[in-house]
């Protein structure tokens, strides 16, 4: 061992104790007659110290030739320290050196390893083993490894078994775009990897092994919007002979159990809200409810005068935002110019000032009297000092617009406190949504999703009001893990793939094992996966998934670091039978 | 929830209880008057009791119409059963049965879910989630799920952290061959899955995070020899400040912790041998020492005579087979037939029968006096009523052929205990090997490795006398783990990617990151691995992992479940920039 102790366990107790350490240099203090250097490993900082009268000639010589992030081992005594840290455990102490080897020089490191670096994004990817030894991303990476082992304890404890299921597996066209790999062995023919292990989870159940987990990577080749990432890690969960209700209760379990092991907050039941009540109040069904200005639909009071926006409208609904009647009238001409940006999509806004004094000042005086104004200000929920932002429009886009307004504002005001955690679960998710462009119904979740019973029969007529036995699990603002019963009848699925435009043919190609396992004697059963890369960095009180990831890659998909995808060899694309084929 | 209880739980406590439980139809035992069914779950079997005259009518004309694995929920009593099973855990009650759903109808399974079942191999691959209802795969999984967990909270408890290493990495022709993955974002370049997370685990030591573990899917891309899969999992990990001895005793630690925790099984301090010591006394780098027949080298009391085959030969080589002395000789004929076959390669063999009285009957007495025969007996250490089987030919080849007669004969002779435990440690490995189709050198564990330095001057005149800090840790025959220290600096690392012919543009294009790396402060480091497939086998008392490995892949590395690979959409292939190039 290098080491008799890391740099971060000595203190005062251990004053006058022999001890060897190794690390980093993190800098050096050369005052000359006095060298400081601060030693830095993954456990902390301690300071060494180099001075003229008290040491070798020879080893205070050396001290003076060592650069930043120098790897070292020192041997020495410690000693209380003249100047004391308070900022550090080890502050109160620091090592007199009475050898110092140098493991391995280095060259300087294109950025600052400091809490805040000199270093952009692009770079601190490209150089990533150096980031990581920044404090930030160093204890992200400790934080999930944290989450990750209470997950398994928990749901090991409560008779979860973790399966590992396969990773190269068979390609559907249904969904996201697979990564495919060819088969050397089997000609022309390909693997896919996992966008989940929805199908195994479900052949596990009816296998009757009643309760799997697995933290499992899992892969979508998509166009990479911000914060994607082309692999990504889900917990993923299944239960036999359960219903919706058993399902709830053991992931909120799960999720009230890290809140308060990692966090030390302990959160009430979750709040359960359907999918139409999450759009009508939030607009937006992954609600953040840290905080109110939920949305007041104004139809009633707005639409009996001769205002002709609101009367074309096929809903006008606003929301109050707290303590915001002062706003200037150039912070409201801002607030409408960021709700008519393209990214947003409003064609314009009307505003309600609630005076302090009872009265109300509105864009829209001309049409509106107090009495209107005061109805608003009832629906929306206004106090005096605030302030009523009204939008209208088609219902679902005019919902969307107010959504990211009321987030914006949320985030404007220091009402999303990332320290702050409100859980919830939207249930009753559609079972099926309408692609606007196909003018074809697809699964909301997936095509393994149970309809509700009771709306079964609407599947023929409406199926766009079908619901599902679906849910999602928020968590400020994030949609955090989803799930679902599912079908575990041969007759049902087969009705649901016929109703998602599958031909036989391709039902039976794609997915006739599953159907074929269901004819086996298949349980009820039901489950929901979270994603673990999001989960972490919210409770780690971050928006971003990035530095929970270790070896992220950038929006084109590609590790900067190891210089990958790339190139190669023809001998192996002609073992793999395979050419490339550009355009 | 579907049940109030398990079909593993109930006993005599539980008698006069309503109770709820569903699970599948094991079998019924239809009297007429009364009728039993036995229900299964993962947990266990419940008997249900169907009385003519206690049941109701409908329930029980219902319960007759029940198929083997029809899945089903019932209602009932715990009432004492008359005929008591003392063989299960619920032997002592059955349920009287009043309320009876089928949840799912089940057509007859194409093989008996029974610890000993009618199905073959191919077709239990076929309908693998019907095989995992058996106890056997399904404890096998239930185990690794234990052995997983236990490994996960051991390292965690010294601090070593999880790191999750990417999928999407880069494909390098060293050692096996990659799976890739084209990139659809990066036209004409791929993804390789990984080998292993090597140079990931390595660069996070660069990065400071001292103790990593991930248990850890790889993937290789050979031709399939019996009993490997082309995806498979590690324990891998790696430790910074550390030297060979600091890994072997954390990995001893985790081992014997495992034997303790899941088989109840203390083991002393591991044995550790040299590569040198195992192939001249196993003729083997992974020995089985369960049992003894170490080799004896027999060059000094062979050579002196006149026979012909032991003097031209560079080794003589014997091992004593306890109590084999009153073989047949119909019996030694057939040893010697199974030596000769092409898959051990022997050209014959010599055998001293020793006898109760002290003297010695051999194959070659016209040649050997009892003088000689005795020394042969001291030298293999064989007694009175053991047999001597004598090969001899160029010493590798010689040894591996007694090697395998070692192993026939203690797996013949029952010494190979599934039950009994015996770790090792095989240290000081060679650091190359000579390629005796390209007369070149090539990395016996991989070019990460570093060379012992007392041997570094060896590298330009005797390279294959070089030893490297690699060791193997070997459970029963089988290696279970091996590592070794890493280069940690750049110099180093490119002067073996010399000696292994890289040059230096090759060097460059496929590790330069690395070399890169280890320029900005690399520490000390190194680690291991283990197979998870073959450990967790093992510790199972198995040979073969297969059954431990949920959804496994046959010989051509198809999965037969789900027919994977398979062909893929022309369109797929386009967004991909390939094209299939069949010869």
């Amino acid at each position: 061992m290098y080491r008799s102790h890391n740099c971060g366990e000595l203190n005062a107790s251990n004053i006058n104790t022999e001890v060897t350490l190794a690390g980093w240099v993190q800098n050096s203090n050369d005052k000359g007659f006095i060298n400081w250097v601060n030693l830095r490993d993954r456990y902390g900082i301690t300071q060494l110290l180099f001075d003229k009268s008290r040491s070798d000639e020879k080893i205070f010589e050396l001290a003076k030739t060592l650069g930043r992030e120098f790897v070292i081992q020192v041997k020495g005594t410690v000693i209380e320290r003249e100047a004391k840290n308070k900022n550090i455990p080890t502050g109160d102490i620091e090592i007199l050196v009475t050898e110092l080897n140098i493991l391995n020089a280095a060259i300087t490191p294109p950025f600052t390893i400091e809490d805040k670096t000199d270093g952009g994004e692009d770079i601190r990817m490209k150089y990533r083993y150096l980031d990581i030894r920044r404090n930030p991303v160093k204890n992200s990476l400790l934080f999930r490894h944290k989450v990750a082992m209470e997950v398994r304890k928990y749901l090991s404890d409560l008779d979860f078994c973790e399966v590992e299921t396969p990773y190269l597996i068979k390609s559907t066209p249904e969904g996201a775009r697979d990564f495919v790999v060819p088969s050397r062995m089997n000609e022309g023919q390909f693997y896919a990897l996992p966008q989940s292990p929805q199908t195994f989870k479900q052949l596990l159940m009816v296998g009757g092994m009643d309760k799997y987990f697995q933290i499992v990577k899992c892969f979508r080749d998509e166009d990479l919007r911000a914060d994607r990432q082309p692999e990504f890690t889900q917990i993923d969960c299944e239960m036999a002979f359960v219903e919706q209700e058993d399902i709830l209760n053991v992931f909120e379990g799960l999720t009230r159990h890290l809140l308060k092991e990692i966090k030390g907050i302990e959160v009430e039941k979750f709040p359960r809200i359907t999918y139409d009540y999450a759009m009508k109040t939030y607009g937006n069904d992954k609600p953040d409810i840290r905080f109110g200005m939920e949305f007041g639909e104004l139809n009633e009071f707005a639409q009996h005068k001769d205002f002709p926006v609101f009367n074309a409208a096929e809903l006008v609904v606003g929301i109050a935002v707290p303590g915001a009647g002062n706003y200037t009238r150039k912070e409201i001409d801002a607030l409408i110019d960021w709700v008519k940006r393209p990214q947003v999509g409003a064609s314009g806004m009307v505003y309600v000032k609630c005076n302090e004094d009872g009265t109300f000042k509105s864009s829209v005086d001309k049409f509106y009297d107090q009495e209107d104004l005061t109805n608003w200000a009832k629906t929306t929920g206004a106090k005096a000092g605030d302030m009523i932002f009204v939008l209208s429009g088609p219902a679902n886009k005019t919902r969307a617009q107010l959504s990211a307004l009321r987030m914006e504002l949320a985030t404007r005001l220091g009402l999303r406190n990332p320290e702050v955690f409100a859980p919830l679960w939207v249930v009753d998710f559609p079972l099926l949504e309408l692609d606007e462009e196909s003018g074809r119904y697809h699964a909301m979740h997936h095509p393994f999703t149970s309809p509700k019973p009771e709306d079964m029969a609407l599947l023929e007529t409406e199926p766009g009001k079908v619901r599902a036995n679906a849910y999602d699990m928020v968590l400020n603002g994030n949609e955090i893990g989803g799930g679902s019963i599912r079908i575990h009848d041969k007759a049902t699925q087969q009705l649901m793939f016929k109703y998602l435009g599958f031909t036989e043919e391709e039902a039976k190609a794609q997915f006739g094992f599953l159907m074929d396992a269901f004819q086996f004697g298949a349980p009820p059963h039901g489950g929901l996966a979270f994603g673990l890369d999001r989960l972490v960095a919210i409770l780690g009180g971050q928006e971003t998934i990035r530095d929970f990831i270790a070896f992220p890659k950038n929006n084109s998909g590609r590790d900067v670091m190891i210089d990958a995808p790339a190139a190669i060899d023809d001998n192996q694309l002609k073992e793999l039978h395979i050419k490339v084929d550009l355009v």
